[in-house]
């Protein structure tokens, strides 16, 4: 699945942004084998990145590496959880316990990356009251209520597209902040929050348009594509 | 979720390439009101991005808009799908039967996107034989005979980490040419053949550094990381 970024202005950071989690998850490794000190060029080889890449990405955090020396491991791990937000523990909704919710419900890695799904919603009767990978699904009609209550600042979206803006609404009166969008369509929210639109097909855009490059059954794009896609 | 883009080089690429499926999406939507041109300024004003950036993205698919008039909507959807190979229809092979497995099988709009699931693969004996969502779950040991067979060229990769680089090897040596991976994992594979990873949490990154930004509960970064994220 893939993010929609919106602008030109943000595309870079957003690109940076995006690798952040691989970094960390590559140094979180590297600490587990002791390594107290890492360079630029030594991640680079191992993510398959330009070392150049990597430093202008890891420099987004603060953090700057000693020529010849490099990065130490454990203060670049918490200068990336610090500027991404990970070592705060967010609380977060997720509405819409179809296949896609469900999926989220029950992967069991979201609270190494600060996220804590606390409570689970649908409008179906037949969910609700049920128990969906420990998490009891409830009303979708106490979600503005309890997201008050309670602070919840992070709203995972998972419901069909025509639900997306009304369900985005109950949040946004609920006083969440940042809305993560797997329905597929766009929402409108209010200046001041943050919507991450998760879309499946542009990964497998990617995947596609290669594949029909290395299988030779696309036409040769002139000059100009050739050029932006390097 | 999010793919992981590899090579600086090839990050301006994959960034347009993400984009492609929203505009094709949109030119849809217009297509359907009977709008036979459409400008860069109108996409751009529509999915909020620079009409330069639109352009630019847009002339990856060989297609050049016409000044002052635009693009053909119907030229430009066809352009698209052709580029990103959509218009021929790939057979895949999806890995893995957990809930993501599951939720792939059940998401029914893959076909728009020139992608059928033509099996599923599991080596769970209480999952072989079983339909889910209409695909019947077969034995992994089949995986690479069948791929053969059937000229499958797409495998759709949902198994746990430390099962993805033998389940790859299995799609390997059955002729499969392309693997989108959902394993949290990375996968190695010959020269010649496209891996797209997709990763839950670089979408998050975006979301939760972005939260932490309007929240203030980050510090300010300096003016290296400032510049670096415009």
């Amino acid at each position: 699945m893939m993010a929609s970024v919106t602008g030109t202005g943000e595309s870079v950071s957003a690109a940076s942004l995006r690798r952040l989690p691989s970094y960390r998850q590559y140094l979180k490794v590297l600490q587990g084998m002791g390594r107290e000190v890492v360079s630029c060029s030594h991640i680079g080889q191992a993510l398959k990145l330009n070392p150049t890449q990597v430093r202008k990405d890891l420099a987004v955090t603060g953090i700057v590496g000693r020529p010849k020396v490099g990065y130490e491991t454990e203060a670049l791990i918490e200068a990336i959880e610090s500027f991404l937000g990970w070592n705060n523990l967010n609380q977060a909704f997720l509405v819409g316990v179809g296949s896609m919710g469900t999926a989220l419900l029950g992967y069991d890695q979201f609270n190494h990356y600060g996220l804590k799904i606390v409570a689970a919603f649908d409008n179906n009767p037949s969910l609700i009251g049920q128990k969906i990978h420990g998490h009891e699904v409830l009303s979708l009609d106490k979600l503005t209520d309890l997201a008050a209550r309670m602070h919840v600042l992070v709203g995972i979206l998972t419901v069909p597209a025509q639900a997306a803006q009304s369900v985005a609404n109950l949040m946004i009166f609920g006083g969440i902040r940042a809305i993560w969008n797997f329905a597929p369509a766009p929402i409108e929210v209010p200046e001041g929050m943050v919507v991450q639109t998760e879309d499946l097909f542009s990964g497998f855009a990617v995947l596609s348009s290669r594949l029909a490059e290395v299988m030779g059954i696309r036409r040769k794009a002139g000059v100009n594509a050739d050029a932006n896609r390097r």
